[in-house]
């Protein structure tokens, strides 16, 4: 009696997975919209990852001496123990210099279909060859704004790094090993590159959705697959969608009603500064929705901490329709679950300005 | 005959070898003045490590959140990758904010006999708490100055932060964790006590004069082992030596000659701050040596880079010599000989701040 009750339960629960796997509707349709973060570190085209220029694009992902005054360097903005971005405060303007748009997070960046909330960058490379190197108080100043690539400040800049970096032995050796077809690998792309080739490996996968999306019915809650539904029906994933649910289209903000100068400063055209097509006005990349949950404040402005305001805001100014309390909380729950792994990374022991040798 | 003379070169090996161990006269004397950095992590009273302390004090050491703004962590200005110091920016004054004292590195700060320029705080616990929680902007402006433990502004932040711990649950987790006797163990002591037993790992073994000392002749050059001769008798060693080849006394700058306002700003009293005695005018707690390498720029005002300078400003302002090139190269040659094993840090993953649950 006993056995059998059991083994129809362990037939039932076959039924019950094998059915999931195959036919749950839910899963369908969202397999059509998303894809999971893959497991694997994506290779960049023209530029191939070998062991030394994965090292030496980690010393200068954390190297403050690629800024102008040797004070910021891409982690002090981008902390990929905090999301892959720089915590509450680099949005919150609490003073001059932190003005500016909120900062993207490097996590899972290389998925975009482009770089900054504009999309001036084409891929990381051009992100950190575009952002990097401006003196701070302009990088600051304009993080993520207008471009600032080719101010003869920035040109300035950049000769100086690259000087900088020539007068640092370990520096030298460096770049020899990561590009070693090269007679003066010191130069300024090759800087790009190298940080582009580690900032690929910061990936986060294993997330509930992605176990959920590749059949793991347990990896979501009630709550959380109600509010994937919500996500759908109502349109959200019209934009929010791919691999990085979000981050491969753009969009004006406020498309259905504006959400007022706090969250939308009228000062920042967005697109238009790069297109300067008048059709891009307050069009801005629709950012990655992976590991919201680490990554507030939220929008360009990063006006807005909590993930419930922010959800309610997108409805009412991209979609046009006021969300339930119980269809926010259900969102917020689906939206927790785009938390994946987060990358290990170990702090670079960088190397000493030159010193006299022994 | 060959046979006969490889013996007796072995011979002489083992001879030479044998007698260097037992009786090198400037080893015997260095044995007297200086101890190698042990290789085991040091117990600090009061404060036993844990792991679970341990892994808490790793992440608060990165938590930006514990400045009023959250916007500067420990690491901030001790890069634990860049020798526990902030880099050159910290002390070159750029912007009015960062003025005040160079920073001290963090590497072997556990095994100072006090803490800050000043000495102000007698271990690392109590340089936390009385560095650590300032609004930034304040902190920055008497960075290693004026005591701000106890201003109100300071008693406030301390409260804001504890609240702030407070609204993140796996921060009161964690802290459960690492004071598990505790019924309310987010409190302002316990932030410094799980830092310092983070910090107290920050130990560099197994430098090249520490090899020297332990009996590996050839660790050192000829010019290490002539600068080091030179640093003996010219008197250096009076105040670096020990452990930390200083750390231990306080002494005032310019007791022989002043090194003039640029290195001696004549608004910073020093350790007349704490003492208010007249006597410890311009006096400062004589830095350690180790990883000299890695700590430029020097001295309290932090306005020279160039070892060799620095050299020669100490033989001049505190033993009132001026020592010859030929002397200064081989004192910087033996300098570069403290540059011990830099520590390998994980970047600790940090929790959000709350986000409803799923």
């Amino acid at each position: 009696m006993n056995m059998r009750i059991s083994t129809i339960a362990s037939l039932l629960l076959l039924l019950a997975t094998g059915s999931s796997l195959s036919a749950d509707p839910l899963r369908e349709q969202a397999q059509g919209l998303f894809e999971p973060i893959p497991s694997a570190v994506p290779a960049l085209p023209g530029d191939p990852a070998t062991p030394e220029k994965l090292a030496l694009g980690r010393m200068l992902y954390f190297e403050s001496r690629l800024s102008e005054n040797s004070d910021i360097s891409c982690a002090a903005c981008h902390n990929i123990g905090m999301g892959g971005v720089g915590g509450p405060a680099t949005s919150k303007g609490h003073s001059g210099e932190l003005a500016g748009r909120n900062v993207l997070t490097v996590l899972n960046a290389v998925f975009n279909k482009s770089q900054f909330w504009d999309g001036r960058a084409a891929d990381l490379k051009e992100q950190v060859v575009l952002g990097v190197m401006a003196n701070p108080a302009a990088m600051l100043k304009t993080r993520g704004g207008p471009i600032i690539g080719d101010s003869a400040a920035n040109n300035l800049t950049k000769q100086h790094i690259v000087e900088r970096l020539k007068s640092i032995p370990s520096y030298v050796e460096a770049f020899k090993k990561a590009f070693p077809a090269e007679s003066d690998p010191i130069v300024y792309d090759n800087i790009g590159k190298a940080i582009a080739v580690f900032e690929a490996t910061l990936i986060t996968p294993g997330a509930p959705f992605d176990l959920w999306l590749n059949g793991d019915d347990n990896a979501l809650s009630q709550d959380q697959k109600a509010g994937l539904k919500i996500f759908i029906d109502k349109g959200c994933s019209n934009c929010h969608n791919g691999v990085n649910i979000g981050g491969g289209a753009f969009a004006r903000f406020g498309v259905a009603q504006s959400p007022g100068p706090e969250l939308l400063p009228s000062d920042d055209w967005g697109r238009f500064a790069v297109t300067k097509n008048v059709a891009d006005k307050y069009v801005f990349k629709v950012p990655s929705l992976r590991n919201v949950e680490l990554t507030a404040p939220y929008f360009h402005a990063g006006q807005t901490m909590d993930p419930r305001k922010a959800v309610a805001i997108m409805g009412a100014s991209q979609l046009g329709q006021k969300l339930s309390d119980g269809e926010i909380d259900k969102i917020v729950a689906f939206l927790k679950s785009l938390t994946g792994r987060q990358p290990e990374v170990m702090l670079p022991i960088l190397p000493p300005n030159a010193f006299p040798a022994p």
